[in-house]
């Protein structure tokens, strides 16, 4: 078997917009809302709601329409045919997940917690927003209260904890894994 | 169902030791090396072979026993009874390949080239290297030619091309997945 290299091969259609949308709490780090910018860009997603001081890094994220920082349910939308990911600023994340339940989304958190879940025997619902937390103290009370489900990705080694942008990165494979095709 | 956090919960363990390495080309960001360490480290993979001015940053990394650069062959081992990431850093890709491949490892390639394959529909096999391209230029035709499989992840949006760490943890991601006790 040869392989070449292809650089710019077509996109994988979606049979449908996908459903899925990433929820983060206030993160420390601008760098790593934008590199779970740019890999949700890629997957496909189509929202992003970030908490906080939240500002996407253009230079890392390479793909989100974005209008700065709208307090409240701002959001942009892209143009042109390609839809693009819409990213949304709010203040705290427990409203978010107030609203996003009553989309009829399923809650699932990523976190380690009691009744945490394994990631590899989980199955996503289509319409779930994926709730990610701070990089330090990861998701708080009220937030967790709100939520379905929670996941975990396992650990086998040092340093024990997988960045964020690593494990929400590894958290929408998954759910892309299970729904290829949207 | 109630959530609470739950943080330094215990390892999983494995039955056996990860039998996957990961190979990195010249990279061209030693941050990119690092978040890939990190990754390694914490899913349990023993070894990380590195190539090119390669130098790891442990503030980022926080996980591997490294002693800097190495020429041709060099590596370190962990103290104690965790044996974590061992770090070796060689001067160009294809001389380690071929050594990988003499040791019997089935070679996989994260790239998209002609005949590549969705990694969503691929089975790894247990022993296996990820051979993991340069930011800009990927991997080259001399190492194309030593792997025995390249697997690509489905791009469905902008910037249609994933930052080489995080599309590196996605593929780490899918191989524990697939061997989730070692």
């Amino acid at each position: 078997m040869s392989f070449e290299q292809l650089r710019h091969k077509p996109l994988v259609s979606l049979e449908r917009p996908r459903e899925l949308v990433i929820a983060c709490a206030p993160l420390r780090s601008n760098v790593n809302l934008s590199r779970i910018a740019r890999a949700a860009g890629c997957m496909g997603v189509r929202k992003l709601i970030a908490c906080g001081a939240a500002k996407v890094i253009q230079k890392i994220a390479r793909n989100s329409v974005y209008e700065g920082d709208v307090e409240e349910g701002g959001a942009a939308i892209a143009d042109g045919d390609e839809p693009g990911l819409e990213i949304a600023v709010h203040r705290t994340l427990a409203p978010v997940l107030r609203d996003l339940r009553t989309d009829g989304y399923r809650l699932v958190a990523l976190e380690q917690t009691t009744n945490s879940r394994s990631i590899f025997d989980f199955r996503f619902e289509r319409r779930t927003a994926l709730v990610v937390g701070n990089e330090r103290s990861g998701i708080d009370e009220e937030s967790l209260r709100l939520v379905h489900d929670v996941v975990e990705i396992p650990m086998y080694g040092l340093p024990y904890a997988l960045n964020v942008g690593t494990a929400t990165s590894m958290a929408l494979y998954e759910y892309c894994r299970q729904f290829p095709n949207g």
